[in-house]
């Protein structure tokens, strides 16, 4: 919490090793401060030269890897009306690693922006950067008063509920909001009752009652793009 | 490690919660211990009631919940030529997250052995067995010489790989081998050149240049099954 007041006082968010770094420069994210040991092989201007203790020092990995970078934060985005296109909106995810792996999972399928609920996780808090790979540099996401987006939202709003239709069998269109909820709650009631297309991944047997946040993500964005390809 | 160790020659493994600890014992694991809260709505035979003090030295959560149980390790499956159906073969895996979440998977999709590298994380370790959500129940785990049982399978042996086929449009059997590799790393070159049957998933755009293998496999099993449907 320290560090998220810091976040957004300071405007800056951590990233770190040559991948996650990397594609954010390459992204044209705007750098404040650079800590490279001798063998990044990154842009060396603004960069502070340490040795490998002093890294591990400023980490916040087990295993630092050659850079980390403070970055600015992208500027909020005015959240307008949802017209075109898929967009991924988060009611409520609690864990770092499933919020930076569904952003990767939105870079992977090409969905340009996610919409999260105040009450998500951070995404800008260094275990979501780095779980993302990269990726955070690649896609859009706006923290926002969730029903209000959805609710003027002019595409169709799905969500995998449980008396939903069956996911494999429904034609899916190219433009919709995708609606993911919490771990353990799910979607919260207010933005239930806007889901306007139920979807249900069906179980194949008898026993576990519930898929995780992210590979239900990915099962659901897999479906939509699968159906969308010409 | 040291814990590896202590599974192995005690042959108990730890399971929490009453979610997953009632998935165990309605499998019909054997409970070798019980330490319990009294809120805990389970079998009280040979349970220690403990305080919430108590349960939180013991617990490997940071927030305990009301049951922590001891129970045997199932008995090491023999290890046969695989001939019908799905299995998953999981080639060095190292994250609990993510082995923890693939056993989930394969319960969602009624999958019922993975087959485990002898260098994959151990599935019966705390944190593999809270991330399958009680799935490690219901799923036969087969830690074994992955080469050998890949090579001796007389199913086709599928894999994503870069030069591999779009997976939307393959038709997929009901038999097969899906090998999952390491997150780092892919698959292990003595495990590649068995693989019968290269698949892709698709990126959309440019940019990220791989998924979370717990992701891939959700979708590669969705794929199977979708296509398995009736």
């Amino acid at each position: 919490m320290e560090l998220k007041k810091f976040r957004k006082r300071e405007g800056l968010f951590v990233a770190e090793g040559p991948k996650v770094v990397g594609d954010l420069i390459a992204a044209g994210y705007v750098v404040h401060q650079l800590f490279a040991t001798p063998e990044w092989r990154g842009p060396r201007e603004q960069c502070q030269d340490v040795t490998a203790d002093e890294l591990q020092r400023l980490s916040f990995l087990q295993h630092p890897q050659q850079v980390l970078a403070l970055f600015q934060l992208p500027a909020a985005t005015v959240c307008g009306q949802h017209s075109s296109g898929l967009a991924i909106a988060i009611d409520g995810v609690q864990d770092p690693g499933n919020l930076g792996t569904i952003i990767r999972i939105a870079d992977w399928f090409d969905i340009p922006t996610i919409y999260c609920s105040e009450d998500t996780v951070d995404a800008y808090s260094p275990k979501v950067v780095q779980a993302t790979m990269g990726s955070i540099a690649r896609v859009n996401i706006v923290y926002t008063n969730l029903a209000d987006v959805v609710n003027r939202a002019i595409v169709p709003v799905y969500a995998t509920l449980l008396d939903g239709n069956n996911i494999y069998h429904e034609q899916l269109p190219s433009d919709a909001i995708i609606v993911m909820g919490n771990e353990g709650n799910g979607i919260s009631p207010a933005i239930r009752q806007l889901i306007t297309h139920k979807l249900l991944i069906p179980p194949f047997h008898q026993g576990p009652d519930s898929l995780n946040v992210a590979v239900a993500t990915a099962i659901v964005c897999s479906e939509f793009r699968r159906k969308g390809q010409k």
